[in-house]
């Protein structure tokens, strides 16, 4: 038996590989502390009190707190978020609706037509997708559970105003190193019931999180901490402050498209206030008769996602600024080239 | 800026370590053609005609195949299962459930007692978990859909009698190399709105697998393909006929425990008639007052898992194989002071 050696390697995997850990859980000790030390660092989260639970990126973690809140729930939850919002959070809520929860749309028209909001689930996403302003639940009362969608809440996105500190945040590797496809988030939680409500959510979708994926996430956040581990924010801050920068400064000089605006804040890791250094560009085509505001960017070859995917007006365009350096340039020509036209035959 | 050179990798992956492989799919090609051939030497299944998905183990996939087949169907899909079955089919189908499905329980009782059964979607393990046996769906007809779980469908659990050819069946690397930590699953699947129905749901559920997982699942995948890649399957077989051997020849000299009963059958891979080398050892309590066999096995420090689990009779319990060589050896000696016992007092 020529492989006889790899093949008792492989079936001392039935023995070996477990779905648990020694300690009977399906999340490594080890990376739990490391997510603790970055949150210390990073400054943007308490996670005294709270119980950490893995998931397939946050976008697992999304669904399984929707499902954990509504079993705590006696009646049916209403799912919401304020426009304009990440369109998971309605494709996925609607794909998965069960008997105890369902999605309702917006939560400030909720807000506004509703006296009780009954028994609601609000995604918080703080700073937000697309516009990156930093955000707290629309609604208010007993009845209310916020998911606070953090995924961009790290230094090199928003300022930190203070460590955030809800009942349910949601984290992912995704947006702190980058690494999408590697498929890992984790949850702080702080209700024992939801806890375990998620948990069980994780035992019964996949039998936890694969140790490959948890081996990979140890890995980059042992190089995330390095040195004194603040180094990774420093060089991700400047770096998206000055795509931002130059995006601006175009902009600036437009009278056809404005972008958001948002405000220097004081930032709990830089303990300074500092300037915006967002994810995304939320620009906004204002002439009246640029109601498709993405046909009209198409035609200087800029490729976006239109605002009715967000539930916002097409008047909105999110545009990503999380590329490789070429093609970010290619965004700046390009957009360069749209703005000095409008000096051209329209306004003479 | 000492770590700049780190961070600036960590950074990186917002560019290159996206959700999606070059061909827009999460599905790495690689490791797709690696899958078909391992089917191709264990003559396990016919992939031709068929559509692969990847999910986070066979758990996922059986839940995206309910999801998937459920959203085929106009009316409300009652999902069962002959019983004995796997227990997750029922306690994940229960949690997850929506609108369009609901756990019935066991198959044969609808069988027995419905005219028609309506929109149906049911579970076949083959072979089975806990018994071994190969097995066919219970319920037919037009509105049926079956899922076949062949998480054990290998050489070294079951004779293979032909490759398996069913619309919907699903694969697992847990079962293969014993790899169940990697979470990771395939399925093959006919139909092409069920396909796309499953890959919807991995979308929504997760973003697709890990990459991290792809890529050990590779790794493990060029190692079971080693040589003629017939190595590992002739191993582990043996490893696995060994075992029951040893529990089979410890059982047949007792009169109060039985254990199934699996005939030698013709194997595809083999290409001769073979005989049993399960997973599991179902085992059963005789004497009458004997009504939970756990029990009485606990009482020889012997664990198993008690036959309500699966659906069946406290008279069953299944005990696993899947064990390092120290335990498998310690459940053997416990077992033979057991039925050595027999001949005591009780009986004299």
């Amino acid at each position: 038996m020529q492989h006889a050696e790899s093949s008792a390697v492989l079936v001392a995997g039935w023995h070996r590989m477990s779905y648990v850990f020694a300690d009977q859980s399906y999340m490594s000790q080890v990376l739990q502390n490391h997510i603790l030390k970055v949150h210390s660092i990073a400054r943007n989260a308490i996670t005294k009190g709270k119980y950490l639970v893995f998931g397939g990126g946050s976008t697992q973690l999304l669904s399984a707190a929707v499902f954990a809140l509504s079993l705590n729930s006696s009646s049916l939850a209403r799912v919401v978020a304020a426009s304009p919002y990440y369109p998971v959070y309605k494709t996925q809520t609607d794909f998965f609706e069960t008997a105890h929860f369902e999605f309702q749309g917006d939560a400030l028209l909720m807000k506004r037509t509703s006296n009780s909001t009954g028994n609601a689930i609000e995604f918080v996403t703080s700073p937000n997708n697309p516009d990156g302003l930093l955000r707290k639940a629309v609604l208010q009362g007993s009845s209310v559970n916020a998911i606070y969608d953090h995924a961009y809440y790290w230094p090199h996105f928003t300022a930190i105003p203070a460590p955030a500190d809800e009942d349910v945040m949601i984290f992912t590797i995704s947006k702190l190193t980058g690494h999408a496809g590697s498929r890992f988030g984790w949850a702080l939680v702080k209700d024992e019931d939801v806890y375990l409500n998620m948990l069980k959510y994780m035992q019964l979708a996949e039998l936890g999180v694969s140790r490959d994926t948890q081996l990979r996430a140890l890995q980059l956040l042992k190089v995330v901490l390095e040195g004194d581990g603040r180094e990774i924010f420093h060089f991700a801050y400047e770096k998206m402050r000055d795509l931002w920068e130059k995006i601006s400064q175009i902009v600036s000089l437009s009278n056809r498209y404005t972008i958001q605006d948002i405000p220097p804040q004081y930032c709990n890791f830089f303990e300074k206030v500092r300037g915006p250094s967002p994810a995304y560009v939320w620009l906004k085509c204002e002439r009246e008769e640029d109601t498709n505001c993405n046909a009209v960017l198409r035609g200087a070859n800029i490729i976006g996602h239109l605002g009715s995917l967000f539930n916002a007006s097409d008047r909105y365009v999110r545009l990503s600024l999380l590329k490789r350096d070429d093609d970010f340039n290619l965004l700046l020509y390009r957009l360069k080239e749209l703005v000095s036209k409008e000096g051209g035959a329209e306004t003479l």
